[in-house]
């Protein structure tokens, strides 16, 4: 199932995005609708069978998260791309609450940085409250998959050796289109384009701590809400946003996040 | 005022803490009675006038934070000791809300550490939601101080650069016992003390960065939320817990946050 949270005449509500009977599948919002749910997506809900077309509601971000726990350098490739080793334990940090956005929303270029780049990532939307979670039971705490794009002041990065600022702006964190629930995350296909040129490609297979692996290692210390997300870690082709560009992120099996960059008004 | 959160017969309330009539004001709870509080402290409210005596009730958490903004090395002399590098512009971390516990909770040692810290810290409790706040307006968003104690796996900060883990485990952050509002914060005595023996004394007028300098410099990057809280740094003197352990925090002007250390179950 694909949840999004979507907004229409001022009312919040999750649904199914599901396509139009008739409709061809490819992939655009065209000719898909929404079935509107009874409830929330981490408790007892049901479809309501009232659709709306998806190009009549404002996608939100498809979770409120808590919090949002990142890792820094999963990926080799990127790692060598920046000039740094390749860590052996996961490098955990938070992106706040403040900083979601659905992808209706500009990333808003914060006013300290000269060089924000984008991070395509695949992110993990979790089902349940948990804690200490055995390798065998991750897959049970998961609700689904959304893509992300984990937006990072550079030069703040830089200078700053923890990395809320850099990696915790206002904005700095896109998650959508929506929650695709039916998915084997082992091996999809990632990238981020900008203005519609390929600037990252990689496959989640590359990862240097899998899914389990960061689950485990997370919930290890910390006790995971419903709506929290776990960011897995970006592939090689980080690179800058300028004010005016469109950055793409997709997920192959989810979908594609897009998002404006403007300058601060 | 002192606002404490308390929980009393299954119920949870904000009140203020008082000085029952004919106490000496020793600083003890004996004798001191919460008035119970209509409605929040970020809002409008109203004491009720109903008074129960503090030894009757559990104190909670005095707030309920969405983040925790945490400095590290604000204080020249903990850097040093730790053998740093002073830092120029603040390092800000996140301190995730799961982290967070009161004055009656016990601090569970992580299974992943075995050099556990304590930090004592003056807290500020943010009053409204804020961005880029200017300098002048910064006393404008305080509700008020409380004491923090930025527990730390120190083996695991040394391991993983990004401190998610080493800060953010859970029951990491003790915050109480109450807030004061009104109180100046430039030149206060921080404490902490182990088993009753003293291990940190500082003083507030020696951060490195000001109260001002952070909120500027925070909410230059991220907007605030009422009930967020920033810890300001440690001074000198930090060391290692062990179950069984009872560390107190003592700011001036506010009281002694104390918990209790406790191995996992």
């Amino acid at each position: 199932m694909r949840i999004a949270r979507f907004s229409i005449d001022g009312n919040v509500a999750f649904g199914a995005v599901e396509t139009a009977e008739g409709d061809s599948g490819t992939g655009t919002t065209d000719g898909l609708v929404i079935n509107i749910m009874k409830g929330i997506p981490f408790a007892d809900f049901e479809l309501s069978g009232t659709r709306v077309p998806l190009d009549k509601v404002r996608l939100l971000p498809p979770v409120l998260p808590n919090k949002v726990v990142a890792i820094g350098r999963n990926y080799a490739d990127h790692a060598r791309e920046l000039g740094h080793e390749v860590p052996t334990a996961p490098w955990a940090f938070f992106k706040p609450s403040t900083s979601v956005i659905g992808p209706a929303d500009p990333i808003v270029y914060p006013s300290f940085s000269q060089e924000v780049h984008h991070e395509a990532e695949l992110a993990v939307v979790i089902g349940r409250l948990c804690r200490e979670v055995p390798r065998e039971r991750v897959k049970d705490v998961i609700l689904g998959y959304t893509c992300a794009n984990d937006v990072t002041a550079r030069d703040t990065q830089r200078t700053e050796k923890q990395w809320a600022r850099a990696k915790g702006f206002d904005s700095s964190c896109p998650l959508g289109p929506w929650i695709e629930t039916d998915l084997d995350p082992s091996d999809l296909a990632i990238t981020a384009t900008v203005n519609g040129e390929l600037r990252q490609a990689g496959r989640t297979a590359q990862m240097i701590n899998s899914i389990e692996d960061l689950i485990v290692n997370i919930t290890e210390a910390m006790t995971l809400l419903p709506g929290d997300v776990l960011l897995t870690g970006t592939p090689a082709g980080v690179g800058p946003l300028l004010p005016g560009d469109e950055v793409s992120v997709t997920v192959e099996g989810v979908g594609t996040l897009t998002n404006k960059v403007v300058a601060r008004a």
